[in-house]
Protein backbone atom coordinates (compact mmCIF):
# COMPACT_ATOMS: atom_id res chain seq x y z
CA UNK A 1 0.00 0.00 0.00
CA UNK A 2 1.52 3.79 -0.61
CA UNK A 3 1.17 6.12 1.74
CA UNK A 4 -1.76 7.79 -0.15
CA UNK A 5 -5.06 8.02 0.40
CA UNK A 6 -7.07 5.12 2.63
CA UNK A 7 -7.53 1.86 0.79
CA UNK A 8 -11.49 1.98 -0.51
CA UNK A 9 -13.22 -1.77 0.19
CA UNK A 10 -15.81 -3.80 -0.42
CA UNK A 11 -17.71 -7.28 0.30
CA UNK A 12 -20.24 -8.77 -1.83
CA UNK A 13 -23.19 -10.99 -0.72
CA UNK A 14 -24.59 -13.09 -3.21
CA UNK A 15 -28.02 -13.84 -2.42
CA UNK A 16 -30.16 -16.94 -3.75
CA UNK A 17 -30.97 -20.67 -2.46
CA UNK A 18 -30.13 -21.84 -6.41
CA UNK A 19 -26.28 -20.96 -5.90
CA UNK A 20 -26.40 -23.00 -2.56
CA UNK A 21 -27.96 -25.65 -4.04
CA UNK A 22 -25.83 -25.82 -7.59
CA UNK A 23 -28.69 -25.61 -9.33
CA UNK A 24 -27.12 -22.29 -10.79
CA UNK A 25 -23.26 -21.32 -11.14
CA UNK A 26 -22.21 -17.92 -10.10
CA UNK A 27 -21.14 -15.71 -12.29
CA UNK A 28 -21.43 -12.46 -10.79
CA UNK A 29 -18.53 -12.78 -8.12
CA UNK A 30 -15.27 -12.88 -10.91
CA UNK A 31 -16.90 -10.08 -12.85
CA UNK A 32 -17.57 -7.51 -9.79
CA UNK A 33 -14.14 -8.73 -8.32
CA UNK A 34 -12.14 -7.96 -12.02
CA UNK A 35 -14.61 -4.83 -11.87
CA UNK A 36 -13.17 -3.46 -8.44
CA UNK A 37 -10.15 -4.10 -9.05
CA UNK A 38 -9.57 -2.37 -11.81
CA UNK A 39 -11.25 1.02 -10.65
CA UNK A 40 -8.84 0.63 -7.03
CA UNK A 41 -11.45 -0.61 -5.21
CA UNK A 42 -10.19 -3.80 -2.71
CA UNK A 43 -12.47 -6.83 -2.34
CA UNK A 44 -12.15 -8.00 1.25
CA UNK A 45 -14.86 -11.04 1.43
CA UNK A 46 -17.75 -12.43 -0.44
CA UNK A 47 -20.68 -14.52 1.39
CA UNK A 48 -23.18 -16.51 -0.43
CA UNK A 49 -26.46 -16.77 2.03
CA UNK A 50 -29.65 -17.99 1.17
CA UNK A 51 -33.10 -16.98 0.71
CA UNK A 52 -33.77 -15.76 4.61
CA UNK A 53 -34.72 -12.65 5.60
CA UNK A 54 -32.47 -13.28 8.96
CA UNK A 55 -29.49 -14.45 6.78
CA UNK A 56 -29.25 -11.50 4.97
CA UNK A 57 -29.83 -8.94 7.18
CA UNK A 58 -27.09 -10.45 9.38
CA UNK A 59 -24.42 -10.03 6.29
CA UNK A 60 -25.84 -6.92 5.50
CA UNK A 61 -25.24 -5.77 8.71
CA UNK A 62 -22.15 -7.39 9.46
CA UNK A 63 -20.49 -6.26 6.20
CA UNK A 64 -22.08 -2.73 6.06
CA UNK A 65 -19.95 -2.16 9.37
CA UNK A 66 -16.74 -3.16 7.98
CA UNK A 67 -16.03 -2.46 4.25
CA UNK A 68 -16.58 1.18 2.29
CA UNK A 69 -19.25 -0.96 0.16
CA UNK A 70 -21.47 -4.27 0.37
CA UNK A 71 -22.83 -4.97 -3.19
CA UNK A 72 -25.86 -7.70 -3.18
CA UNK A 73 -26.76 -9.20 -6.51
CA UNK A 74 -29.87 -11.43 -6.70
CA UNK A 75 -33.54 -11.44 -4.75
CA UNK A 76 -34.84 -8.79 -6.33
CA UNK A 77 -37.43 -9.94 -9.07
CA UNK A 78 -41.33 -10.52 -8.72
CA UNK A 79 -41.58 -13.55 -6.93
CA UNK A 80 -42.32 -14.30 -3.50
CA UNK A 81 -38.59 -15.84 -3.05
CA UNK A 82 -37.42 -12.13 -3.79
CA UNK A 83 -36.75 -10.92 -0.69
CA UNK A 84 -33.48 -8.62 -1.02
CA UNK A 85 -35.53 -5.18 -0.40
CA UNK A 86 -37.73 -6.13 2.46
CA UNK A 87 -34.26 -7.99 4.18
CA UNK A 88 -32.10 -4.64 3.09
CA UNK A 89 -34.84 -2.10 4.38
CA UNK A 90 -35.08 -4.56 7.70
CA UNK A 91 -31.17 -4.24 8.11
CA UNK A 92 -31.11 -0.47 8.11
CA UNK A 93 -34.20 -0.10 10.18
CA UNK A 94 -36.36 2.04 7.37
CA UNK A 95 -39.77 1.28 6.06
CA UNK A 96 -40.15 0.12 2.81
CA UNK A 97 -42.91 0.49 0.02
CA UNK A 98 -43.57 0.80 -3.45
CA UNK A 99 -41.53 3.87 -4.91
CA UNK A 100 -43.56 6.25 -7.25
CA UNK A 101 -39.51 6.74 -9.38
CA UNK A 102 -39.19 2.95 -9.43
CA UNK A 103 -43.39 2.28 -10.30
CA UNK A 104 -42.62 4.94 -13.71
CA UNK A 105 -39.78 2.73 -14.68
CA UNK A 106 -41.62 -0.20 -14.64
CA UNK A 107 -44.33 1.36 -16.50
CA UNK A 108 -41.73 1.58 -19.55
CA UNK A 109 -41.33 -1.59 -20.12
CA UNK A 110 -44.79 -3.18 -18.81
CA UNK A 111 -47.92 -2.23 -19.92
CA UNK A 112 -50.13 -0.83 -17.22
CA UNK A 113 -52.43 -3.26 -17.15
CA UNK A 114 -49.58 -5.69 -16.65
CA UNK A 115 -48.63 -4.36 -13.49
CA UNK A 116 -50.13 -6.53 -11.41
CA UNK A 117 -48.71 -6.94 -7.36
CA UNK A 118 -45.97 -9.69 -8.18
CA UNK A 119 -44.52 -7.04 -10.92
CA UNK A 120 -44.95 -4.09 -8.03
CA UNK A 121 -42.89 -6.00 -5.84
CA UNK A 122 -39.81 -5.14 -8.40
CA UNK A 123 -40.87 -1.48 -7.17
CA UNK A 124 -40.20 -2.23 -3.74
CA UNK A 125 -37.64 -0.15 -2.36
CA UNK A 126 -36.45 1.07 1.14
CA UNK A 127 -37.50 4.34 2.58
CA UNK A 128 -34.14 7.22 1.91
CA UNK A 129 -32.85 5.01 -1.22
CA UNK A 130 -31.26 5.94 -4.34
CA UNK A 131 -32.59 3.85 -7.80
CA UNK A 132 -29.65 2.69 -9.26
CA UNK A 133 -31.11 2.38 -13.51
CA UNK A 134 -31.88 -1.14 -15.49
CA UNK A 135 -31.27 -0.54 -18.86
CA UNK A 136 -32.14 -3.85 -19.97
CA UNK A 137 -35.11 -4.56 -18.19
CA UNK A 138 -36.41 -1.66 -16.14
CA UNK A 139 -37.07 -2.76 -12.86
CA UNK A 140 -34.64 -0.77 -10.78
CA UNK A 141 -31.43 -1.79 -7.92
CA UNK A 142 -30.78 0.64 -5.17
CA UNK A 143 -28.42 2.56 -3.14
CA UNK A 144 -29.09 2.67 0.65
CA UNK A 145 -26.12 4.16 2.58
CA UNK A 146 -22.93 2.01 1.64
CA UNK A 147 -25.04 -0.73 0.38
CA UNK A 148 -25.63 -1.48 -3.37
CA UNK A 149 -28.16 -3.95 -4.25
CA UNK A 150 -28.48 -5.19 -7.95
CA UNK A 151 -29.75 -7.91 -9.87
CA UNK A 152 -28.93 -11.33 -10.03
CA UNK A 153 -29.22 -11.73 -13.66
CA UNK A 154 -25.35 -11.14 -15.11
CA UNK A 155 -26.64 -9.11 -18.19
CA UNK A 156 -28.74 -6.65 -16.17
CA UNK A 157 -25.61 -6.58 -13.20
CA UNK A 158 -23.99 -5.71 -15.62
CA UNK A 159 -25.58 -2.85 -16.76
CA UNK A 160 -26.06 -2.03 -13.07
CA UNK A 161 -22.67 -1.28 -12.08
CA UNK A 162 -22.22 0.25 -15.13
CA UNK A 163 -24.09 2.98 -14.17
CA UNK A 164 -23.13 3.10 -10.19
CA UNK A 165 -19.30 3.03 -11.19
CA UNK A 166 -19.38 6.86 -11.60
CA UNK A 167 -20.02 7.20 -8.25
CA UNK A 168 -17.84 5.27 -6.11
CA UNK A 169 -15.20 6.54 -4.59
CA UNK A 170 -12.11 4.82 -5.70
CA UNK A 171 -8.66 4.25 -4.65
CA UNK A 172 -5.59 4.37 -6.15
CA UNK A 173 -5.18 1.77 -8.28
CA UNK A 174 -3.57 -1.88 -7.11
CA UNK A 175 -0.92 -2.52 -9.69
CA UNK A 176 0.31 -6.26 -10.64
CA UNK A 177 2.77 -7.82 -12.04
CA UNK A 178 3.54 -11.42 -13.25
CA UNK A 179 6.86 -13.11 -13.76
CA UNK A 180 6.76 -16.91 -14.61
CA UNK A 181 9.05 -18.69 -12.80
CA UNK A 182 9.57 -21.75 -15.37
CA UNK A 183 9.80 -23.85 -12.06
CA UNK A 184 7.53 -25.76 -9.44
CA UNK A 185 6.37 -24.05 -6.11
CA UNK A 186 8.22 -26.35 -4.38
CA UNK A 187 11.61 -25.31 -5.95
CA UNK A 188 10.99 -21.66 -5.38
CA UNK A 189 8.97 -21.19 -2.18
CA UNK A 190 12.20 -20.59 -0.28
CA UNK A 191 13.43 -17.86 -1.39
CA UNK A 192 10.33 -16.18 -3.00
CA UNK A 193 9.37 -16.32 0.81
CA UNK A 194 12.72 -14.54 1.87
CA UNK A 195 11.61 -11.77 -1.20
CA UNK A 196 8.02 -11.43 0.49
CA UNK A 197 9.34 -10.99 4.23
CA UNK A 198 11.75 -8.02 2.98
CA UNK A 199 9.51 -6.96 0.54
CA UNK A 200 6.18 -6.18 3.06
CA UNK A 201 4.78 -3.28 1.13
CA UNK A 202 4.06 -5.61 -1.70
CA UNK A 203 1.83 -9.06 -1.70
CA UNK A 204 3.31 -11.85 -3.83
CA UNK A 205 0.98 -14.75 -4.73
CA UNK A 206 2.35 -17.95 -6.32
CA UNK A 207 0.31 -19.81 -8.44
CA UNK A 208 0.67 -23.18 -9.71
CA UNK A 209 -0.14 -23.84 -13.40
CA UNK A 210 0.58 -26.82 -15.89
CA UNK A 211 2.37 -25.33 -18.80
CA UNK A 212 2.55 -25.53 -23.22
CA UNK A 213 4.38 -29.26 -22.58
CA UNK A 214 2.26 -30.45 -19.02
CA UNK A 215 4.67 -29.70 -16.77
CA UNK A 216 4.29 -28.15 -13.34
CA UNK A 217 4.79 -24.03 -13.37
CA UNK A 218 4.54 -21.00 -11.83
CA UNK A 219 3.11 -17.87 -11.78
CA UNK A 220 4.10 -15.23 -9.66
CA UNK A 221 2.11 -12.28 -9.12
CA UNK A 222 3.51 -9.15 -7.38
CA UNK A 223 0.93 -6.50 -6.25
CA UNK A 224 0.95 -3.02 -4.75
CA UNK A 225 -0.08 0.32 -4.90
CA UNK A 226 3.43 2.24 -5.24
CA UNK A 227 4.99 1.02 -8.96
CA UNK A 228 8.59 2.09 -7.01
CA UNK A 229 8.34 -0.81 -5.05
CA UNK A 230 6.23 -3.26 -7.29
CA UNK A 231 9.56 -2.64 -9.88
CA UNK A 232 11.77 -3.19 -6.91
CA UNK A 233 10.14 -6.67 -5.72
CA UNK A 234 9.53 -7.81 -9.41
CA UNK A 235 13.58 -7.14 -9.64
CA UNK A 236 13.88 -9.49 -6.86
CA UNK A 237 11.35 -12.18 -8.15
CA UNK A 238 13.15 -11.83 -11.39
CA UNK A 239 16.84 -12.56 -10.18
CA UNK A 240 15.97 -15.34 -8.03
CA UNK A 241 13.69 -16.74 -11.06
CA UNK A 242 17.12 -16.10 -13.03
CA UNK A 243 19.20 -17.50 -10.11
CA UNK A 244 17.09 -20.91 -10.83
CA UNK A 245 18.30 -21.25 -14.04
CA UNK A 246 21.76 -21.13 -13.39
CA UNK B 1 -38.46 -30.51 5.68
CA UNK B 2 -39.96 -34.35 6.57
CA UNK B 3 -39.75 -35.34 10.13
CA UNK B 4 -36.94 -37.32 9.57
CA UNK B 5 -33.49 -37.15 10.34
CA UNK B 6 -32.20 -33.49 11.38
CA UNK B 7 -30.56 -31.84 8.34
CA UNK B 8 -26.75 -32.26 7.73
CA UNK B 9 -25.46 -28.66 6.92
CA UNK B 10 -22.24 -27.47 5.30
CA UNK B 11 -20.46 -24.28 4.94
CA UNK B 12 -17.38 -23.74 2.45
CA UNK B 13 -14.83 -21.10 2.91
CA UNK B 14 -12.76 -20.07 -0.39
CA UNK B 15 -9.21 -18.87 0.82
CA UNK B 16 -7.74 -16.68 -1.49
CA UNK B 17 -6.54 -13.57 -2.54
CA UNK B 18 -6.59 -14.41 -6.15
CA UNK B 19 -10.42 -14.98 -6.07
CA UNK B 20 -10.89 -11.62 -4.44
CA UNK B 21 -8.81 -9.95 -7.14
CA UNK B 22 -10.79 -11.47 -9.48
CA UNK B 23 -7.19 -12.64 -11.57
CA UNK B 24 -8.77 -16.57 -10.75
CA UNK B 25 -12.60 -17.49 -10.65
CA UNK B 26 -13.19 -19.83 -8.63
CA UNK B 27 -14.85 -23.12 -9.90
CA UNK B 28 -15.20 -25.20 -6.98
CA UNK B 29 -18.23 -23.78 -5.15
CA UNK B 30 -20.69 -24.38 -7.86
CA UNK B 31 -19.06 -27.98 -7.94
CA UNK B 32 -18.90 -28.81 -4.28
CA UNK B 33 -22.71 -27.50 -3.97
CA UNK B 34 -23.99 -29.29 -6.55
CA UNK B 35 -22.11 -32.39 -4.74
CA UNK B 36 -23.42 -31.76 -1.12
CA UNK B 37 -27.17 -31.24 -2.76
CA UNK B 38 -26.25 -35.00 -4.43
CA UNK B 39 -25.60 -36.59 -1.29
CA UNK B 40 -28.41 -34.54 0.89
CA UNK B 41 -26.11 -32.40 2.63
CA UNK B 42 -27.82 -28.54 2.85
CA UNK B 43 -25.24 -26.35 1.65
CA UNK B 44 -25.99 -23.32 4.05
CA UNK B 45 -23.33 -20.79 3.49
CA UNK B 46 -19.94 -19.33 1.56
CA UNK B 47 -17.47 -17.47 2.89
CA UNK B 48 -14.32 -16.21 0.29
CA UNK B 49 -12.02 -14.12 2.40
CA UNK B 50 -8.11 -13.49 1.65
CA UNK B 51 -4.72 -14.88 2.36
CA UNK B 52 -5.25 -13.21 6.13
CA UNK B 53 -4.52 -15.48 9.21
CA UNK B 54 -7.22 -13.34 10.97
CA UNK B 55 -9.86 -13.68 8.22
CA UNK B 56 -9.40 -17.31 8.28
CA UNK B 57 -9.49 -17.69 11.62
CA UNK B 58 -12.83 -15.78 12.25
CA UNK B 59 -14.29 -17.80 9.31
CA UNK B 60 -13.82 -21.01 10.50
CA UNK B 61 -14.49 -20.11 14.24
CA UNK B 62 -17.80 -18.51 13.33
CA UNK B 63 -18.87 -21.32 10.19
CA UNK B 64 -17.42 -24.52 12.55
CA UNK B 65 -19.83 -23.44 15.19
CA UNK B 66 -22.86 -23.16 13.11
CA UNK B 67 -22.64 -26.01 10.59
CA UNK B 68 -22.36 -29.65 10.59
CA UNK B 69 -19.17 -29.52 8.40
CA UNK B 70 -17.04 -26.66 6.86
CA UNK B 71 -15.46 -27.55 3.93
CA UNK B 72 -12.32 -25.30 2.83
CA UNK B 73 -10.40 -24.92 -0.29
CA UNK B 74 -7.19 -23.88 -1.21
CA UNK B 75 -3.72 -22.20 0.96
CA UNK B 76 -2.31 -25.32 0.90
CA UNK B 77 0.58 -25.45 -1.30
CA UNK B 78 4.77 -24.77 -0.24
CA UNK B 79 4.75 -21.35 -0.39
CA UNK B 80 4.86 -18.35 2.16
CA UNK B 81 1.20 -17.45 0.75
CA UNK B 82 -0.56 -20.81 1.86
CA UNK B 83 -1.47 -20.22 5.45
CA UNK B 84 -4.80 -22.52 6.10
CA UNK B 85 -2.69 -25.27 7.59
CA UNK B 86 -1.74 -23.21 10.44
CA UNK B 87 -4.29 -20.84 10.56
CA UNK B 88 -6.90 -23.95 11.13
CA UNK B 89 -4.61 -24.67 13.63
CA UNK B 90 -4.99 -21.47 15.19
CA UNK B 91 -8.66 -21.58 15.65
CA UNK B 92 -8.99 -24.76 16.73
CA UNK B 93 -5.80 -23.71 19.26
CA UNK B 94 -3.63 -27.11 18.74
CA UNK B 95 -0.19 -27.44 17.32
CA UNK B 96 0.72 -27.60 14.11
CA UNK B 97 4.17 -29.18 12.89
CA UNK B 98 5.48 -31.54 10.29
CA UNK B 99 3.58 -34.91 9.84
CA UNK B 100 5.27 -38.03 9.62
CA UNK B 101 2.26 -39.45 7.55
CA UNK B 102 1.61 -36.83 5.57
CA UNK B 103 5.80 -36.39 5.20
CA UNK B 104 5.68 -40.38 4.01
CA UNK B 105 2.67 -39.40 1.61
CA UNK B 106 4.81 -36.61 0.41
CA UNK B 107 7.79 -38.80 -0.48
CA UNK B 108 5.34 -41.23 -2.49
CA UNK B 109 6.26 -38.40 -5.53
CA UNK B 110 8.73 -36.38 -4.54
CA UNK B 111 12.39 -37.41 -4.00
CA UNK B 112 14.27 -37.06 -0.70
CA UNK B 113 16.89 -34.52 -2.14
CA UNK B 114 13.63 -32.46 -3.63
CA UNK B 115 12.02 -31.99 -0.10
CA UNK B 116 13.34 -28.92 1.12
CA UNK B 117 11.61 -26.53 3.91
CA UNK B 118 8.76 -25.17 1.32
CA UNK B 119 7.77 -28.66 0.01
CA UNK B 120 7.81 -29.83 4.40
CA UNK B 121 5.16 -27.03 4.11
CA UNK B 122 2.35 -29.06 2.64
CA UNK B 123 3.12 -31.59 5.93
CA UNK B 124 2.24 -29.51 8.40
CA UNK B 125 -0.96 -30.61 10.32
CA UNK B 126 -2.45 -29.50 12.56
CA UNK B 127 -2.73 -31.93 16.13
CA UNK B 128 -5.36 -34.47 16.20
CA UNK B 129 -6.51 -34.17 12.25
CA UNK B 130 -6.63 -36.95 10.43
CA UNK B 131 -5.03 -36.95 6.79
CA UNK B 132 -7.24 -36.66 3.57
CA UNK B 133 -5.12 -38.33 0.87
CA UNK B 134 -4.42 -37.03 -2.27
CA UNK B 135 -4.55 -39.01 -5.46
CA UNK B 136 -3.53 -36.34 -7.80
CA UNK B 137 -0.51 -35.02 -6.42
CA UNK B 138 -0.17 -36.65 -2.76
CA UNK B 139 0.18 -33.09 -0.50
CA UNK B 140 -3.09 -34.05 1.77
CA UNK B 141 -5.80 -32.22 3.14
CA UNK B 142 -7.10 -33.04 6.72
CA UNK B 143 -10.23 -33.23 8.19
CA UNK B 144 -10.01 -32.30 12.38
CA UNK B 145 -13.21 -31.51 14.02
CA UNK B 146 -15.72 -30.85 11.88
CA UNK B 147 -13.06 -28.88 9.13
CA UNK B 148 -12.56 -30.40 6.23
CA UNK B 149 -9.51 -28.68 4.70
CA UNK B 150 -9.09 -29.23 0.45
CA UNK B 151 -6.98 -27.65 -2.44
CA UNK B 152 -7.76 -24.82 -4.10
CA UNK B 153 -6.62 -26.85 -7.45
CA UNK B 154 -9.75 -27.98 -8.96
CA UNK B 155 -8.78 -31.41 -9.91
CA UNK B 156 -7.53 -31.87 -6.50
CA UNK B 157 -10.38 -30.43 -4.39
CA UNK B 158 -12.77 -33.09 -6.35
CA UNK B 159 -10.48 -35.90 -5.66
CA UNK B 160 -10.04 -34.61 -1.99
CA UNK B 161 -13.69 -34.79 -1.81
CA UNK B 162 -14.30 -38.03 -3.15
CA UNK B 163 -12.12 -39.31 -0.75
CA UNK B 164 -13.87 -37.75 2.09
CA UNK B 165 -17.70 -38.31 0.83
CA UNK B 166 -18.45 -41.88 2.32
CA UNK B 167 -17.29 -40.70 5.99
CA UNK B 168 -19.53 -38.00 6.23
CA UNK B 169 -23.03 -38.03 7.61
CA UNK B 170 -25.28 -37.79 4.78
CA UNK B 171 -28.82 -36.43 5.63
CA UNK B 172 -32.47 -37.24 3.47
CA UNK B 173 -31.58 -36.04 0.14
CA UNK B 174 -33.57 -33.30 -1.18
CA UNK B 175 -36.00 -33.96 -3.98
CA UNK B 176 -36.43 -31.34 -6.52
CA UNK B 177 -38.64 -30.89 -9.61
CA UNK B 178 -38.77 -28.01 -11.91
CA UNK B 179 -41.80 -26.88 -13.72
CA UNK B 180 -41.42 -24.97 -17.25
CA UNK B 181 -43.88 -21.87 -16.72
CA UNK B 182 -43.98 -20.90 -20.50
CA UNK B 183 -45.17 -17.76 -18.65
CA UNK B 184 -43.12 -14.32 -17.02
CA UNK B 185 -42.05 -14.47 -13.37
CA UNK B 186 -44.37 -11.00 -13.21
CA UNK B 187 -47.29 -13.20 -14.66
CA UNK B 188 -47.02 -16.02 -12.25
CA UNK B 189 -45.63 -13.97 -8.93
CA UNK B 190 -49.25 -14.01 -7.63
CA UNK B 191 -50.48 -17.37 -7.31
CA UNK B 192 -47.00 -19.02 -7.10
CA UNK B 193 -46.98 -17.18 -3.53
CA UNK B 194 -50.55 -18.35 -2.84
CA UNK B 195 -48.99 -21.97 -3.45
CA UNK B 196 -45.52 -21.44 -1.42
CA UNK B 197 -47.77 -20.24 1.44
CA UNK B 198 -49.99 -22.92 1.52
CA UNK B 199 -46.97 -25.80 0.84
CA UNK B 200 -44.90 -24.41 3.98
CA UNK B 201 -43.22 -27.68 3.92
CA UNK B 202 -41.71 -27.17 0.35
CA UNK B 203 -39.46 -24.50 -1.06
CA UNK B 204 -40.39 -23.17 -4.61
CA UNK B 205 -37.91 -21.08 -6.71
CA UNK B 206 -38.82 -19.19 -9.74
CA UNK B 207 -36.13 -18.72 -12.45
CA UNK B 208 -36.32 -16.58 -15.46
CA UNK B 209 -34.92 -17.56 -18.84
CA UNK B 210 -34.83 -16.69 -22.14
CA UNK B 211 -36.38 -19.39 -24.15
CA UNK B 212 -35.58 -20.69 -27.65
CA UNK B 213 -37.81 -18.23 -28.86
CA UNK B 214 -36.20 -15.59 -27.03
CA UNK B 215 -39.04 -14.67 -24.86
CA UNK B 216 -38.67 -14.66 -21.09
CA UNK B 217 -39.59 -17.80 -19.64
CA UNK B 218 -39.44 -19.03 -16.10
CA UNK B 219 -38.66 -22.43 -14.48
CA UNK B 220 -40.34 -23.11 -11.27
CA UNK B 221 -38.09 -25.38 -9.09
CA UNK B 222 -40.03 -27.24 -6.09
CA UNK B 223 -38.13 -28.96 -3.45
CA UNK B 224 -38.66 -31.07 -0.74
CA UNK B 225 -36.95 -34.12 1.45
CA UNK B 226 -40.86 -35.39 1.54
CA UNK B 227 -41.95 -37.10 -1.97
CA UNK B 228 -45.69 -36.54 -1.18
CA UNK B 229 -45.02 -32.83 -0.17
CA UNK B 230 -43.83 -32.33 -3.18
CA UNK B 231 -45.80 -34.04 -5.64
CA UNK B 232 -48.51 -31.89 -4.02
CA UNK B 233 -46.92 -28.62 -4.47
CA UNK B 234 -46.24 -29.77 -7.90
CA UNK B 235 -49.42 -30.60 -8.74
CA UNK B 236 -50.78 -27.31 -7.57
CA UNK B 237 -47.95 -25.56 -9.35
CA UNK B 238 -48.59 -27.60 -12.82
CA UNK B 239 -52.62 -26.57 -12.37
CA UNK B 240 -51.58 -22.90 -11.51
CA UNK B 241 -49.56 -22.95 -15.32
CA UNK B 242 -51.98 -25.13 -16.75
CA UNK B 243 -55.03 -22.42 -15.98
CA UNK B 244 -52.42 -19.53 -17.15
CA UNK B 245 -52.79 -21.23 -20.75
CA UNK B 246 -56.62 -21.04 -20.96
Amino acid sequence: MSGAAEPVTAAIIVIGDEILSGRTKDRNIGYIAEYLTGIGIDLCEVRIVPDIEGEIVAAVNALRARYTYVFTTGGIGPTHDDITADSVAKAFGVSIDVDPRARAMLLEYIKPEDLNEARLRMARIPAGAELVPNPVSKAPGFWIGNVIVMAGVPTIMQAMLDQVAPKLATGVQVLSQTVRANAREGDIGGPLKAIAESHPEVTIGSYPFLDEDGRPNSNLVVRSRDPMKLAEAVAAVEAMVAALRR
